[in-house]
């Protein structure tokens, strides 16, 4: 631009300005917005009703729809928008109710509470008026003291190191005392700890990692082990800070999880492996990127900057685990044959035999991604 | 709620009122924005600038995060909004621009036209004011008058089709006249277009599906054949519409497509491979899944949404991309006595060692997903 476009800029000029100052009324207008929610957190708290009101949200959604219809504005963009608004509302509220202790000045032992994991539920319990105590590596001359009178010890170390401290912990535990784990896995610790203790006994797998801003519509999976109802207390707090949780049995969610975590990350680490093996060049590669391939070496690249101990325990974890990935290791050999022989129809064959198998969630898949890789375009 | 919380119900009500008062303000102020965009539009067209405007778009998130602060309000959740409404008006601002053609009445032909990429490129250049034809299938008989005082012929056909045809139309072709093709392999194409044709010769790659919704920021590799000059405004009218061009020769190109393109397709390809072998209960999956893992699930499911010919191609299209292919499954059979003999620390190793070559790029790649994840999250 500049000097050949003197009156362009001149033209221009106000209308940027005309924008800029809608654009401080609507800033504004948001402020106004967060106030009023603040008041309606102040009221839910004083009712104990929970933040997320699915109804009240998309209710919210289809009017504001039908609004922007008859303002001539496009009813996906103002629910992109709104989705925005509301989720951000959503997360403050949660954040302020958090406190919200259901069993109040209860006595929790976190074991492995210098953990990072260990850690995440500290803050959060602590913050909701229960009476936390920590368990690290150290204090084990300390544990019998610890262990009195407490209501739930929450185990949180380690896959390779439950075991031994399920049995060490449990001889010093109340027959009224919850035990509870966090194990990534869930059948040898859970049996672990029905035979180690003889009070209830709950086993808890947080989805997600211990730097996730909060709770909301994070899935923890729960496997009951014994007297389930003195173990209520612990889903309803983690539902009431936004948790979504799936009951399971311990040999379900195992077998579950081996595909979901053992399988995609052994993949994805094999992935990254050859990349690295053929020294492929990252930055060049990116620039001849679709939003779609960005988003799938983001995945690997992800990975990557995270613990590798923590990847090592999730795929070495059973020996269950490591025969699903031989064979996936052989499944993939199989290919070979078709590759050498060049053998398309062979492809195309399995190919839509396996999308008939996917069914409908291919669609799905479609649009939940297309709806992502756009997202990517509008902010990078 | 109900019964128990008739006060609750009682003072919400007023707060659920401003709330919407202020959404339907909000509402009005977009749809004052939009027209005052309009604006924009038309002096931008009167003097040929184009749309996208970095600069300008960065200075205004910047000053409303700053505004942001000062009312209190998350200066992130404001540039996440805004980005919204920024590409929402960038994508409206293309629509309505991309109708100026900087050849405006050049005569194009687009062999494959019938195809859906070929009719992308017929509506984009059509719109533009061009005048264009279409050579299909069954339209060979009419080849030489449908060749007469073309400008550009545009070859948009399947891989194993492009040499055959490049042939077949290139003794036809005046020698002034543009040849160009759209093959997502470059190096077999382009040879066999200057070795067909005299005149000017440039090899396109369009990296985007056609259902796109348009051109803006889509990545399209050019790799220049022969008198790039005269293939100018070819480059100049992709840009127009929003098309990022990325040079590179043709020889590059293929390299790093048969890592983005055939290898990723065909890890993909084997992952869901795997998961009908094990015929995997993918709704129960579902339940299970982290945000991560539902993303990367999707990943799998969308390429089985899609049509199986298209990725056969991909991926057998020459020998060293099948050469490649087998280097991987090799390269993933070594990971088999690591596995067989419970080899964490060697996991450890190579899994540090990747990370330090990807370097950067990791962090980047976490920034990049958690934000996909969030959205992920808010809408889902």
């Amino acid at each position: 631009m500049g000097k050949e476009n003197n009156s362009f800029d001149k033209q221009i000029i106000p209308l940027r300005d005309k924008i800029d100052s809608i654009d401080t009324q609507i800033l504004s207008l948001l402020a106004q917005r967060q106030g009023i929610v603040d008041d309606v957190v102040t009221l839910k708290k004083t009712h104990s009703i929970p933040v997320y009101h699915p109804a009240r949200e998309e209710d919210l959604i289809s009017k504001l729809r039908m609004q922007a219809k008859n303002a001539s504005l496009d009813p996906d963009f103002m629910e992109d928008l709104y989705r925005v608004i509301i989720r951000k509302s959503r997360v403050e509220q949660t954040d302020k109710m958090e406190h919200k202790g259901v069993r109040k000045g209860a006595k929790i032992l976190i074991v492995g509470g210098d953990g990072q994991m260990g850690l995440f539920f500290n803050t959060l319990f602590s913050k909701s008026g229960y009476d936390v105590r920590t368990l690290g590596e150290k204090d084990w001359g300390n544990v019998h003291p610890l262990c009195k009178d407490i209501d739930l010890a929450l185990i949180s170390v380690p896959i390779d190191k439950t075991k031994v401290v399920i049995q060490q912990l449990a001889r010093h535990l109340d027959p009224t005392t919850i035990l509870a784990d966090l194990t990534s896995i869930k059948e040898n610790p859970l049996n672990e700890m029905l035979n180690s203790h003889s009070g209830p006994v709950i086993g808890l797998h947080p989805l997600f990692g211990p730097t996730s801003a909060s709770l909301d519509k994070q899935i923890i999976v729960t496997t009951p082990g014994r007297h389930p109802n003195q173990c209520k207390w612990i889903l309803e707090q983690l539902t009431l800070w936004g948790a979504i949780m799936v009951q399971s049995s311990a040999k379900e969610h195992d077998e579950i999880m081996g595909l979901v975590q053992a399988l995609r990350h052994f993949a994805t680490f094999s992935f990254g492996h050859f990349l690295h093996e053929k020294n492929t060049k990252l930055e060049r590669t990116l620039e001849f990127s679709s939003p779609i391939y960005r988003l799938e070496l983001g995945m690997v690249g992800r990975l990557f900057a995270q613990d590798a101990s923590l990847y090592s325990e999730i795929i070495f974890s059973t020996t269950e685990r490591r025969l699903l990935l031989r064979d996936y290791v052989e499944s993939m050999s199989n290919h070979l044959d078709m590759l050498e022989s060049n053998d398309k129809p062979l492809f195309i064959k399995k190919f839509n035999q396996i999308a008939n198998w996917f069914g409908p969630f291919s669609e799905q898949a479609m649009r939940e991604s297309s709806f992502l890789i756009n997202k990517l375009i509008e902010r990078f």
